[in-house]
């Protein structure tokens, strides 16, 4: 039966997308399980998003809608083509609603330098779905020269996140469940088209990228270790974790590396670049807090911290119920 | 507010379109309103699908995520590239039913020649959803010298169906209602890359193309006569509809050129092809009944059927309710 941890990014998601996904529907594209589906030159992707609240501090249902789909693309180095918008509208729905979130696409969009090209609407009658969901899908042209995958994954490359984790999770949650806690909580869901060119454009030699969405960044490197077949070491301390974030995941019992970021992404390449990699993405506004955060090792696939007092502690594959409807 | 025919494909959902989405989201492939988006030499679409029951006469859920999507590119003349899917699905649902929708999904693209190359699930808590939605989205390549839109459309051109009209929403509905009507009421929904293939491959120049689906056959040539800027008239005895299914429409007190069909093409060709594509069409199993049924005349764009009796009678624009969640 599907429960909600098969929708959170985790283990459950991972069993469930390798049984009945993979399995019978496999092909070579798919079974890569990058954030798109390269084919010729090509990527695709696609996301449902059904988060809730549809408006909290930092960005609401529209944006969260172009922006995931754009680092999808971006992150597998594609360059955006254009957008897929498909709509499901509760009955009841308020139009002024809709034109919030449409326009709110629109600008966001803009933004990433893409356009919606064609779209959908259904309907469904009260109580059938929640409000609305936004399917978004996107297609981009992928560079030769430029191809980032976990398989490129080298001993001794840096990892690198481009801004503070778990903004997100932690703005939508407490938007939804009306806490209020110390400082501002807003997420940083952004499209990350202008990070990942800053990157192309220097020439660096990018071995992987992948956005930490539903998971976290703990699942996103879990991905990228298991992709390289190699060992990441986080330092505790290089992690960047907003104050108020902090805060508030101490007081609600979150471990920041599990929760979801929209705005975010981590990022592999050669040490010797690393330095440089981080002035760049530092000089935009959207990665003004990047930062070093670690290493690949040789070893058994996994990833492991660094803490403050100098232990190792293992992370394990996120699992359970996280955060349901965080995207 | 969002009322159910807003997603009734008919001119409620026009004119939402039209005002709350082409708007704000302005451009040019999006605004030439076609069954794909079209930039550059690729055609992108989706479409989401919230049909109830998921499981009908002749399809489910399923098939019709990758039909729809196949045929909406292939009515533009691509060629399709790969396809995405994404999943909402409802707490509780039975792994059982996820893995017989995600069967007939495989099944269907590998019937249209074309694989599911990148996916998402999200899994939102019961009464947030009915069961299981799935959004699919394609990517074509158009091919410059077989780009069938309406713009083409010639005064005098013949106007054909692929086969009988109304099954997929006879079907659907009949099933959902639970009424035992006489006679077999299958849905004809079925992906069409072979028809479209059969007409490319004889050079034949297809002037337009469409599927009619949601809004039916009517709404369908609504938007082709819009499109050409010209009159579209049929001759009512010359459409294919199935017994059972016009004695089901007669009981039902529905029209049959409103209801939704999902393995049928609307093609527009000069008069002088139209006996050599109905040939064609006819040697294949998913065109067996294709018809002539109408021609392109000058005048108000419009449609009008010429009756038995010899009358004519101007067709209006779908309105209302039809039939939700038929796809």
């Amino acid at each position: 039966m599907i429960v909600i941890g098969h929708g959170a990014g985790g283990r459950l998601t991972h069993e469930l997308v390798e049984r009945h996904f993979l399995k019978p529907l496999q092909n070579p594209a798919l079974s890569a399980m990058l954030d798109s589906g390269c084919v010729g030159d090509l990527a695709m992707t696609t996301d449902a998003f059904v988060v809730t609240p549809r408006f909290f501090p930092g960005g609401d249902l529209g944006r969260l809608a172009v922006a995931g789909t754009v680092n999808d693309l971006v992150a597998v180095g594609a360059i955006p083509i254009g957008l897929c918008a498909a709509f499901i509208l509760e009955e009841g729905l308020a139009l002024e609603e809709l034109d919030r979130l449409v326009a709110s696409m629109a600008a966001t969009a803009r933004e990433a330098g893409v356009e919606v090209v064609a779209g959908d609407t259904k309907v469904v009658p009260r109580g059938a779905c929640d409000g609305a969901f936004i399917t978004t899908s996107g297609v981009g042209r992928l560079d030769p020269g430029f191809r980032p995958e976990p398989a490129r994954i080298q001993t001794g490359d840096a990892v690198l996140v481009t801004g503070t984790l778990a903004d997100h999770g932690v703005a939508v949650m407490a938007c939804r469940e009306g806490l209020r806690l110390g400082g501002e909580l807003r997420s940083d869901v952004a499209p990350l088209r202008v990070l990942v060119d800053a990157l192309r454009d220097a020439d660096l030699e990018v071995h992987a990228m992948r956005d930490p969405t539903r998971g976290g960044a703990a699942q996103c490197l879990f991905e990228l270790a298991q992709g390289a077949q190699r060992r990441v070491v986080l330092r505790e301390q290089a992690i960047p974790v907003a104050a108020p974030v902090r805060a508030a995941c101490e007081l609600l019992g979150l471990d920041p590396l599990y929760v979801a970021n929209e705005g975010k992404l981590m990022v592999v390449l050669p040490e010797a670049q690393a330095e440089q990699a981080v002035a760049l993405l530092r000089a935009q506004p959207l990665g003004a807090h990047a930062a070093i955060i670690g290493q690949v090792e040789d070893g058994t696939p996994g990833c492991e911290l660094i803490t403050a007092l100098g232990g190792r502690r293992s992370l394990r594959m996120a699992s359970g119920e996280l955060l349901p409807r965080i995207c």
